[in-house]
């Protein structure tokens, strides 16, 4: 690249990268995952079930008896003898005594004899003698006491057995698994009122570089107000993680260090988003090495966006050099700190494709021939026959309307020169909301 | 259906559910949805940035400035007058005069004239005279006062304009917006540290049923623990909003009544889950009907399960009376609930697909001779060259086993009398959180 006989500086721009960093290798996407898979799940507490939402399980849950505990009835109608039944049809029904009524939550207090029918709501609990319920659709009474059943019931039918559901000892929900309502429900109906989860991330996000100011003030030319704390933040929410704001940094290497030691301090990875500038990616990386028994884990992944990424170690807390442009530290955040939150978080691995990404058709060719994993923001278009369209967004590097008029991200392998037109894609989209609108 | 000249109840059982029930029509799913929509969003609050994840915006929020308001750098490099640059390559560099350097956040104090260059990092104003950067990679130092730039650029390369971002006046984000991570940033990139949002629905959650038992204490045989306040609890939480668990209540009309009537006063949509008996739901209509002006709009849905749901509207305020057992109250939730409180958020419609539905192959047959729509809970399991098998998952009814095992529901149109193995299939996946695991 041209005659540097003369050059002063022997690597022309970065130039004070740190010794360590010269001799760092950029990594791959699969290689900072197994990185990031070497930190542990956080510790655990114990909560009550109302607010466990969301939280995940550090132990596995195993059914303290069995559920529901006795023989009920899942259909409203009268609990018989299944044997009484036999042979019954529409034009020869049987005709049976009416013993009496069950009430809710009551232990019967008639038993169903020979040719006897016991009357019983659905959920309510098998009187002595019968082994079955007819639905009340295939029951006419005759007077008070008779009833016509039209229709022949095998054995247990319409019956739930005491352990049905959970037997004692058995294992209702895994450790690592992250609790849905209906879980809730099952630990609740097993009497749990509160249970074991890991901690969540608190994570301590910074913003750095001398030209970042406060979403309050009046920016000046060449100012901008703090756009990644909010987003890292949100983040942070989305992922069930705690963010903690720890404000704006000024380009200072002792201000800077003081805010990542007190970070250290009171929270369990920290994230610092650099001004865009280069010296502001010195200076962390400077940061990070002034403490001592910091192992530098990445300098620079092989993606793009989101290649000027630094990830340190230490003690046992993961401190991310993020890129300024917030585009690309969003990036890094799906791609890497998604899956990272979700490790301290203790969530088990799943089976299957991802969830969070959707299969759409590509609306135009894309090239990449950057030799990099490169990630393309797409807008999602529903297609009238259903399905979707991703639509590539492309803009100059640094903007932010681009996001917001993004519904996810494209990925485009190494190995790829680019997507056609018409390609099924899978897209790792950004929403966050379930359920349709009205 | 067999001789009933003898029988004294005309309709055979449910016996009491009203004038008005007797002569309502179950409806399908369209209708009531159509019907959910006649309800209007919440009002509005303004609250500080930091607290708006996953909020919806009231209103369009319209850009109150150029952002980022001041021509920048998208690279580190030089800025220079492009015109300088015309011609020159690496075998033909040409050589530019270093005027100075531009400082993060400041308003440069040199100029670029003919033949000079000014240093500038990424996200740097440029400097007056400048309408190009010159990437650092194609610039080498000759001396302390001179570069080589071995590449042209053409005019505003590398260059933010002032309103690139957004222009003043502009639409950033439409009324109804879910707030993103990404939004977040935007938002306070304009310098909203406040935004307008609508209330999150409170939902009062009523437990109703004579053998329903709060869950720290011990059911005797016959008796089960409230299952359905946490379940619905969570789903509350997942959508979004505020739940407010009411508490358990007898099958007496006065208790009941009382407990509406609170809830009325207090929350936004009422949510009564039924013992899962007839009685039960006869009670809850009983209690509906005794409010003035209460109007019935729902009294049965064509689904399976879920059929007896009752829906009533007393005021402005929707009144849910969802089916006893937990998976057929998880389906409600799903298909109409979720659509209902995105209605009461002010959540616009979203284009495509809904994003939470993921495409499946079966893995068996299914029949479904009902007539109704069905939905089935299936489990999903990665094939191994990606894609997802969806297993349907059978048990009787009543079970909350089911509902753990499940990843999602499968539905089964009406018009169809099953799905055949093989078959591709949308799977509505119960799956909240994003992001993958390590």
């Amino acid at each position: 690249m041209g005659n540097n006989l003369l050059t002063r500086d022997p690597i022309p721009w970065p130039e004070g990268e740190g010794l360590i960093a010269v001799f760092f290798k950029v990594k791959d996407r699969e290689e900072v995952l197994e990185i990031l898979g070497g930190f542990q799940p956080l510790g655990e507490e114990s909560i009550s079930l109302e607010k466990a939402f969301g939280r995940v399980l550090s132990k596995d849950v195993l059914s303290p008896e069995d559920l529901p505990g006795f023989r009920r009835s899942s259909v409203d109608g009268y609990a018989v003898r299944a044997k009484d039944t036999f042979g019954s049809s529409e034009s020869l029904p049987v005709f049976l005594e009416i013993a009496g009524e069950i009430g809710m939550g009551e232990v019967p207090g008639v038993r169903a004899g020979e040719g006897q029918a016991v009357k019983i709501s659905t959920g309510g609990m098998l009187p002595e003698g019968a082994d079955g319920v007819v639905m009340v659709e295939y029951c006419h009474h005759l007077d008070e006491r008779t009833i016509e059943v039209s229709k022949a019931i095998s054995p247990e039918e319409n019956v739930i057995q005491p352990d049905d559901d959970f037997r004692k000892g058995s294992r209702v929900l895994p450790k690592g698994h992250p609790l849905r309502p209906q879980d809730l429900g099952v630990l609740a109906g097993l009497g749990f009122s509160r249970v074991d989860v890991y901690r969540r991330p608190k994570v301590g996000i910074i913003s750095t570089g001398d030209e970042v100011l406060p979403v309050d003030s009046k920016p000046l030319p060449g100012q901008v107000r703090d756009i990644n704390s909010y987003t890292l933040s949100g983040f942070c929410e989305q992922m069930g993680a705690v963010p903690i704001m720890m404000g704006l940094c000024k380009d200072r290497f002792e201000s800077l260090r003081e805010r990542v030691e007190r970070g250290l301090e009171s929270t369990d990875t920290l994230w610092l988003s650099g001004g865009s500038s280069v010296g502001t990616r010195d200076l962390t990386l400077k940061v990070f090495e002034s403490f001592p028994g910091m192992e530098l884990l990445v300098h620079g992944i092989s993606i793009s966006p989101g290649k000027p990424t630094i990830i340190a170690r230490i003690g046992d807390k993961a401190l991310f050099g993020l890129p300024g442009h917030t585009a690309s530290a969003m990036v890094v955040a799906e791609v890497f700190l998604a899956p990272f939150l979700a490790r301290l978080s203790g969530e088990r691995p799943q089976e299957g494709t991802p969830y969070h990404e959707i299969e759409a058709e590509l609306s135009r060719n894309i090239e990449s021939a950057s030799g990099r994993e490169e990630y393309v923001r797409v807008k999602l278009i529903g297609k009238g026959e259903g399905g979707l369209i991703a639509e590539p967004l492309f803009g100059k590097s640094g903007l932010i309307s681009t996001l917001v008029e993004a519904d996810g991200l494209l990925r485009v392998e190494k190995n790829r020169e680019g997507l056609y037109q018409g390609e099924t894609v899978n897209v790792m989209f950004f929403q966050q909301k379930r359920g349709g609108t009205l």
